[in-house]
């Protein structure tokens, strides 16, 4: 049975899974790329097969689907801008249809490398109905940011959960873990922590006979 | 030289030391005792000798003296109640002069055990002061909660602290890591994870020098 994953979203000790303010020149605000220099780091020729390197791969196996929020696919106001398409250049690093939530939704954009862009006005659990369908018997991944991944988590919607915790506080930002009290009733929470001083925390759902 | 140093301070997740409301019933609000459920546990007879028990040890070598906030030493209101002596009993686990910051001061309170409760109406580095007077060859713990703490380290008065991030989401309550924005770049920051589920953080001070 297909699952619903957040995998490697990266966020603060406070909680933060971007800084402010998001421009086209600072997409994680003052936070910069510090909360993903960890992913950077395995991606390095010799870097270690550790830790940090297993579960930064979560990312690239058995999802058939993304599902993000606006705030992922651009800086703020990109919707005014037609020919925008995205942070990631032509060949974005998804490869599977990218479902965008946005009130104002533009026609789907095919990228290189099986990116299709579409581009959603709907809840949460419609648009996963319909990356699911999508994705058929793969996993669709909820890309984030923080207030799509909570959004999905408060409503029920997420089966697995992989938080790299950063060891610096950001102070400012989009948290993540508001509206999520007594999580830990609904997920097991597992950690581990990698040499890097990354705490990778995996949640997953208890079952309901559990 | 001796030191200021937080130990076993309990944070969940989302960095909230302690819940809310706070009352007479409730020392920490809603949270209950669920934050420190792991240090009890390594009171029990035939606990393991682990890194929980590890870090609790910590709590009870080396001290002088204690400072504490207003909160921690008693329910909102306390200061209207001239027999309050603290949640503790007759033998308090202080064994130390122990220093209450309020704007109320009172007469000093000798406990069993070797605690004495001294109220203080001053700042933070003045009552860092009094208290390593008292303390003399001995560390200083600032005791907390989240306000007294997160106040000191903003002052720059610590050099180690100890954190237990218990894996579970309060949601609401009193929020240690407000203000400490860039908090790595004056703390070493070193993690480990219990078999209970708790994430310890050690933060130790960067030398000047270094």
């Amino acid at each position: 049975m297909p699952l619903v994953r957040v995998t490697n979203f990266a966020i603060s000790l406070d909680g933060y899974g971007a800084g402010e303010p998001q421009s086209l020149e600072a997409p994680f605000g003052h936070a910069g790329m510090k909360l993903h220099e960890w992913r950077f780091a395995t991606w390095r020729p010799g870097a270690p097969n550790g830790v940090d390197a297993l579960f930064g791969r979560q990312y690239d196996v058995g999802f058939g689907a993304e599902i993000m929020g606006a705030n992922k696919f651009g800086p703020p106001g990109w919707q005014d801008d037609p020919d925008w398409r995205g942070w990631w250049g032509e060949d974005p690093p998804f490869h599977t249809p990218t479902y965008v939530l946005t009130h104002r939704p533009r026609e789907p954009l095919e990228m290189e490398g099986g990116t299709t862009f579409h581009f959603l006005s709907t809840s949460p659990a419609d648009a996963l109905a319909i990356a699911q369908e999508a994705a058929g018997d793969l996993d669709v991944r909820i890309g984030g940011g923080a207030t799509t991944v909570r959004t999905f988590v408060a409503a029920g919607l997420v089966d697995h959960l992989h938080l790299a915790m950063v060891p610096l506080v950001l102070g400012r930002g989009t948290l993540l873990w508001e509206g999520l009290e007594g999580l830990e009733e609904q997920f097991h929470i597992e950690s581990v922590v990698a040499p890097s001083g990354v705490v990778h925390l995996s949640l997953t759902r208890r079952s309901p006979d559990a």
